[in-house]
């Protein structure tokens, strides 16, 4: 099926928007009216760049508030067209899409449209030109798509038909069972957007808020499966306004949206890209630093063992339990400071992972490797973090590990058992694209997004999981784009016993973050705590949070470059201490201006 | 009557907010419970810091899900609240806030909640504490204020009374008339928010969209008038959720949220600052260059002549028309570049004005001026733009003019009458504050406010403006704070023929904005033109619009440092524009990808 977008969905110039939607790999565009108004090129070199592009132009969206007027403005609205019509034949695009007329003028009598429109195809019809009629949901007297598709049956005409949005009928809560019942051929136009289930203004909604399919909370692949029934073979395309989106970089937007369209082709069996393998934990976390020594201190306090060493590169591997780290001192190419660069997942099949991986457009890096190291495909996810597909120690398996030597150097027992789970910040604009990549490249399930208040704004928080918790991602993302408190990224260590861990961790030379008393004496009309515990919590700066399945304690290592550590002891609890994050925050950045870093 | 601020409304540590409360000139504050946990401080220390900024602590909000569920859940409640009012005492807070439940144990029962918050009562008095009850707006049992007051009526209990909030009645659109039927000594508390009219879902538009009084669209001098009415004296107290003021620096959002409580005070009639005097026009505006040639070149193009030179500074005064321009040559302080950093306002009673300015916490600006100089006032806009306040070639006022002397230089004539407008980008956080500053200080009356598409971004924009138009100003703001687009403030000059205005420019040298010729086509679409009419727009650059009014023909120069130009003809027509600014914020974007500027 072939996949198109309209440019209204991507930011900059029409050149920028074409280029983008080309690389990413769609077959055609819609163009949205005023970016061809704001364009340098001419109507023929816009058509030529689409060529040379790969491009259709499936679409072109400039007329409004057409049918049901008075005669004499609808002579008005005929003589637009007439203009408008012999553009798209300069620009080389067949179909104009006209939605339901939002203006005063507008009379409610679709006799009067039908007869409107199909004037309006006969012209149409002379230019080479087919009308796609579609009901805004917010269209003054047409506002569902079972009544546009009255209006165009009872018109007629070859020349015209009508165009369905996925945001208009699902906003409105409009059943597309209906769309069964239309003649495939009569639908000239598929537009496709998500959108978050706000209950807000209709016209807001839609101007500000749409997404991608799978970003939001719409059946958009029902609604494409209906369509399908229909014998329908035009186009899949995206129509997003998306405040964020108008600002983002139109690259990786394109990607981000051509994967979700992939996703959506999946689900509705028109496209079969590698089946999703999900992984079963991490195998490890890779911190990358120019200075290791710090880290390594924070390490050995917290009773990892510097277990091997890479055979060819400057990276060692410190375990405890089954938790793993790689610290590598080798050239941090893309940040500054001490940074988690990287994850290795720990996967059933990685090379059938990798390969679903690559279908969704997720980036691969290329294998820096020596001639003997075990082979290990790598993509990026959204926020630049190097993903590893991973076996660890499975004899059938080409095996990381093979790759270090061991040092001799003792396992330290500390109490961690394993990764409970990584903390990983996104970039502003690419949020909802991180949880979309995922979920779709990696399989993870999404849980609900919350908010989380940091002094200095609101954070958005949002989890992946595997179904047993194997491995567990929490995704977070600052209010906008400039919130300039540098929100680390951690990993989150999980202990059975977080006081006697988080002790060792405190006489070893280590030093937990600070936690107010004000909490503690909250936590005491809260809770009721056995003697002497809450007094342990706050000696050590343990917090503490109760779910419906369970208890939660954890605690905080000081900030290393842009990591720090979390110790969890989860007893059935299945959240991640949300409800303790604003006070977390808050005393970080009490330390922050404390030493200024 | 006494002002406060709850510690939500602004961003930051909690003494930060104290300290930006204090600074701007509140009486007390509500502290949100969540700042105090988060903050290293004691309660006796910050009862300490509070006493030392002259604060008192209105009001403290611990309390959630207290009333109206199972005898056992209430048990649990009642030693929380004993824990918290133990807290308060030694913070020495002595109301306690306590919204109507919204726990799924809730019970709708409205004689077990007065009974249960009697209790609660019983406890507080104990304590030497007051229990203020509210509605929530989305109160699971109890959502609306005649509903909280008949459960406080029905236990009848002198250490309980209610809160009345305008955010939860104005939002769910109740009647508040009937406060006026509330005893004055039972209303324990008034929390005062306004919000923009959107239709969505109340929790969400509490929570992230509320703004101070005077910036949104409920009627809240209303509700207090009939709150006043009652004989209530306890403090207006603001509490205003909203994620740009999360963001935003805590000093300027408290002088912000003082200066909504001022216009307030003197709309109910319980202040009386001096009254607003409405400026008449521009007397000037002003450019601070470091290079002063290129806005030489672009204003004798433009028809301007320098007339006069200031005696003691290193500023010229260009004019044509009634539109004069100070070009000033001394050092740009505060940005690179050139930047209109002065506006000189026309009143008919400039110290009056200044007064009112100083009243409502505009910032005044020191008087840099030579012995000689005419007496000039002058404040900073929220933008930084300074706003002087003057009287020119009026007999009985001291006069800006003479302090410059001629030059000589003959006054051409290109048709340029006056300022038509000035436009100014606001900084992010600050465009409703702009928006009330410009009103209350000013006394000018803003507009609608539009949402404008940049190719890389939404911007929003609200002109200010007299009733005669004489002085229109346009504040307008990016998307999101990262905005990396540099949006240039502009000056519109007025003419009666701009076909020649333009003409006269371009002859001299100048060069204006080229426009796109497919924008060219779309107006022919859309409008008839007389013959050549339209060739005459294409050559030169100009951009037409009509409305109810009349017609509009306006064209732009290019840009110089952070400054433009705009010929404007308009017969009749109201607006500014806004259906071109796309198109023109393309071509500028364009033209600074060609000069990488």
């Amino acid at each position: 099926m072939r996949t198109s977008i309209a440019t209204v969905s991507l930011s900059g110039s029409l050149t920028e928007k074409l280029t983008a939607a080309s690389r990413a790999g769609f077959d055609g565009v819609e163009i949205f009216e005023n970016d061809l108004l704001a364009s340098p090129l001419t109507p023929e070199e816009i058509r030529a760049r689409c060529e040379d592009l790969g491009l259709t132009i499936d679409l072109y969206q400039p007329m409004r508030d057409i049918e049901a007027v008075p005669e004499e403005e609808f002579a008005r609205n005929l003589r637009r067209a007439r203009h408008k019509f012999e553009l798209m034949r300069r620009l080389g695009a067949d179909t104009v899409l006209v939605c339901s007329s939002v203006s005063p003028l507008g009379i409610d009598d679709d006799a009067l449209a039908a007869e409107q429109l199909s004037r309006l195809a006969d012209l149409a019809r002379d230019s080479g030109v087919r009308v796609a009629y579609e009901a805004l949901a917010w269209g003054r007297h047409v506002s569902t798509y079972d009544h546009a598709w009255r209006i165009v049956e009872t018109a007629g005409h070859s020349a015209l038909g009508t165009c369905l949005d996925s945001f208009h009928i699902l906003s409105r809560g409009s059943d597309p069972k209906g769309i069964a019942d239309i003649p495939g051929e009569k639908i000239f136009f598929l537009q496709l957007a998500d959108a978050p289930l706000l209950a807000m203004d209709v016209l807001q909604w839609s101007r500000h808020y749409r997404c991608f399919p799978g970003q939001g909370g719409f059946d958009v692949a029902g609604l494409v499966q209906h369509v399908l029934s229909t014998g329908y073979d035009g186009p899949l395309s995206l129509e997003v306004f998306n405040d964020v989106f108008r600002q983002a970089e139109a690259g990786p937007t394109a990607v981000d949206a051509r994967r979700s369209l992939l996703v959506l082709q999946e689900e509705v069996g028109v496209a079969a890209p590698p089946a999703p393998v999900v992984p079963t934990g991490v195998a490890f976390a890779e911190l990358v630093t120019p200075d290791a020594e710090p880290v390594q201190a924070l390490l050995r306090a917290l009773g990892f063992a510097r277990t091997a060493r890479h055979r060819s590169k400057p990276v060692h591997l410190w375990q405890q339990g089954e938790a793993r780290l790689l610290v590598n001192t080798g050239p941090a190419v893309r940040r500054d400071g001490t940074q988690l660069a990287a994850i290795g997942l720990e996967f059933p099949d990685p090379p059938a992972a990798a390969r679903r991986a690559e279908a969704l457009l997720a980036p691969v890096l290329p294998r820096r490797r020596a001639l003997e190291d075990a082979p290990l495909d790598a993509v990026a996810a959204p926020d630049g973090t190097e993903l590893f597909f991973c076996a660890t120690d499975r004899p059938e398996l080409p095996n990381w590990r093979a790759d270090f030597e061991e040092t001799g150097d003792a396992e330290q027992i500390a109490g961690v058992t394993r990764i409970d789970h990584l903390a990983l910040v996104q970039p502003w604009h690419h949020f909802d694209e991180a949880t979309l990549f995922h979920s779709s490249v990696l399989g993870l399930r999404a849980q609900e997004s919350v908010d989380v208040a940091d002094p200095y704004g609101l954070m958005r928080s949002r989890a992946v999981t595997n179904d047993d918790a194997g491995i567990r991602i929490a995704l977070s993302v600052g209010a906008a784009p400039t919130d300039d408190t540098v929100h680390a990224q951690h990993i989150a260590l999980a202990t059975d016993d977080v006081v006697a861990a988080a002790r060792r961790f405190v006489e070893a030379g280590g030093r937990l973050l600070p936690i107010p008393a004000n909490y503690y004496d909250d936590l005491a009309a809260r809770f009721e705590f056995a003697d002497g515990e809450l007094e342990t919590y706050r000696e050590l700066g343990i917090l503490y949070d109760r779910d419906a399945h369970g208890e939660f304690r954890h605690c905080y290592t000081r900030t290393v470059g842009r990591v720090f550590f979390e110790l969890v002891q989860r007893d059935g609890y299945r959240g991640y201490g949300a409800q303790n994050a604003p006070v977390r925050l808050a005393a970080q950045h009490i330390v922050k201006g404390l030493t200024g870093g």
